[in-house]
């Protein structure tokens, strides 16, 4: 039995004539030969409207009746998707998340699948060509409604594909594929035809929203091969997959960066083994991510201590450390919430150096202020002023050649 | 443990506002000492664009999915509702039928309850106060989802409460109670204190519809004492129960009338045995229900067949008719869609002759011609011309004593 798995987004699934588009597709396949598993999105648009409905509820409403809620918007594409399927001569029938079952953990809101019943599955597909999924649901142990937080679906996709071992796992959206960077910023963005997980996990965390972070885990982790496409056109998309020598040879794959960025420094705290401990972890119990962080040489028993976080968490953060004050006896709290990340991302640079210097020369050219440095064994992070973004991003996305003309920069 | 049920229907949990309504009156019985296991409905409005959301994308929708479709209005209910609940301090979880399990056949769209786990909601309701039930759904042994039918969770609340000997289960509507007949064409109509379940049940299939008929069925068979009362006065209602003397006093309890009648007369078909089955097995296949029929005295080896269907089905009707025409030689098929019922029903009337007898006489005063006529134990009903429907329920209602006046009739 052949399978593929595929996930379609809120986009592909809004409205009935999208749905034909994705029934059109699913044909496609099937008259191939595959049998098809395939795991939709709430229709876009839909999941915002009853978080919206929720606040209205409850100022703070209960994780787990949250996800009762949100999961009715699976619910209700599936069915309608699968009715249109039906039509069409298909044998199918959907499936809710309790109904396969995709067994996660109890975390509401933010579950990880723990299993799935491939078995069952598997069976299934003996009686029926495709399998609708919703997506982005699950449930735990005690039989109580999970969701697997933001972008979810796209782990529901990958995670059957696993459970499966299906041939492929085709996420469809909007966009078609995965490019070196965002079209919107640097028109010179081209699309990429291969990437390798560890490059895509760079990306994902950096905002470049096309696949949660999760999914891309799993991906890895099962070596599952993705296909990330666009359901409007016939472009083959980007495969994400694992690395190959030919993929080492390109050094740097695509530019990425992230505007939801804070600044936020912390000065003259007491340079005494535990300082970090005592910022840090108040404010990772508050459920703030902390992203950058950069401790200064100390000078006369005092350092200066700067870290970066999403703007939303600002005004707790600032309270967080104002309490703080006393403890860590710091001078000044500054922050600054124009600034924003820029990454050079690419497995070549396991193998190569002087990435990072030709990066630094180029924003230098550029009269680019680096504020802060991050650094991985795929990823460069710059922290720049706001206002450079466009302008680093283009320069950066030239010189490294990701463009259709040849490469500026010389490493 | 002393348990109430209590069902709150989609006029009663549409929004904000409402549920805040519901909750006090939760709060209010949770106070007396009392656990509760609430069922809700979808807020009203919700199935009816559900369905007409299924019926863009499929002609004839599968019914597995249109019941997957159509739960998840149940379900966005219970998570709001209990948000709400939670904020104001209950020990308070949604349960949907899948949780529970509430256990039906798999007559998608129309299934009918076969189990409920009542020790599984015991246990619950050691650590919870409130559990807030998804009416209206099921799942089957497959673990597939089903509905209960339209008004189908009146019966989710009564089965819940037959399960777990309740003391009563509370059905909360937008009326104060049941009513000796509709209060919008008669002025003078007057709520009952009590009723008996067969009245309720010639009540409910007479399309006075306060409670779904199968509630009323289930009721009457686990002796459920029903309370049918308005979630937005303090009025106590009325009380569904077993009969009692009293009750037995009381000669006629209401009228009830169906507007959505239509007559058809099959002419002069040969009066040989099966010629009923010739024309009735058709129709039934076709999943028509034929309400009353009469079958004149033939003559000349040839009858008059006449019955009454709903007007939906008129057209389907005629047609199968028309190819059964040569098979039964019927002269002439006539129609009339201008005509309703009108019933007068009392358990009285086990007890007492007469009734009858006054119905007709009262009908001919005012020159209101009866062209057809249906008696039960304890109801008679005439179909009328659907112009003198008005005339009919007041002059009945005030001749047989419902309002607060002296009653005119004497049988």
């Amino acid at each position: 039995m052949r399978i593929i798995v595929q996930k379609y987004g809120g986009t592909s699934v809004k409205g009935l004539e999208r749905m034909r588009m994705v029934l059109a597709r699913i044909q496609k396949a099937h008259a191939l030969g595959y049998k098809l598993v395939v795991a939709l999105s709430a229709m876009s648009g839909e999941t915002n409207k009853l978080l919206a409905q929720a606040r209205e509820f409850s100022a703070d409403p209960d994780p787990a009746e949250l996800d009762v809620l949100v999961t009715t918007g699976e619910q209700a594409s599936v069915a309608l998707f699968t009715m249109l399927a039906k039509d069409a001569g298909l044998r199918v029938r959907s499936l809710l998340g309790h109904q396969i079952p995709i067994t996660t953990n109890s975390n509401f809101t933010r579950a990880r699948i723990m299993e799935i019943d491939a078995s069952h599955l598997r069976s299934l597909l003996e009686d029926y060509d495709v399998l609708v999924v919703a997506g982005f649901q699950g449930v735990d142990c005690h039989g109580r409604v999970t969701t697997l937080g933001r972008g979810g679906s796209d782990t529901t996709g990958v995670a059957l594909a696993a459970a499966l071992e299906a041939d492929v796992c085709e996420i469809y959206t909007d966009v078609n594929g995965v490019f070196t960077t965002d079209p919107n910023l640097c028109s010179a963005a081209r699309k990429l035809e291969r990437i390798s997980y560890d490059e895509m996990l760079e990306f994902s965390s950096q905002g470049a929203k096309v696949l949660q972070i999760r999914s891309v885990e799993l991906a890895k982790k099962f070596n599952v091969p993705v296909r990330v496409r666009s359901t409007f056109t016939d472009d083959p998309g980007t495969l994400v997959t694992s690395e190959d020598t030919e993929m080492e040879d390109v050094l740097v794959s695509g530019i990425a960066y992230d505007k939801d960025q804070c600044r936020i420094t912390v000065r003259n705290v007491k340079d005494t083994p535990g300082v970090a401990a005592a910022i840090f972890a108040p404010i990772a119990e508050a459920g703030i991510l902390v992203d950058m962080i950069i401790q200064n040489t100390g000078r006369d028993g005092h350092t200066d201590m700067t870290f970066t976080i999403s703007r939303v968490h600002l005004d707790k953060t600032l309270s967080i450390l104002d309490h703080l004050r006393p403890e860590i006896s710091a001078d000044e709290i500054q922050h600054d919430i124009h600034v924003c990340k820029v990454s050079v991302i690419g497995v070549g640079m396991r193998s190569h150096s002087g990435v990072a210097s030709t990066m630094f020369t180029l924003l230098k050219k550029e009269n680019i202020n680096i504020l802060m440095i991050a650094t991985s064994e795929i990823k460069i992070t710059c922290l720049i002023e706001e206002k450079y973004l466009e302008l680093a991003v283009r320069t950066l996305h030239d010189a490294f050649g990701l463009g259709e003309g040849p490469a500026v920069a010389c490493v």
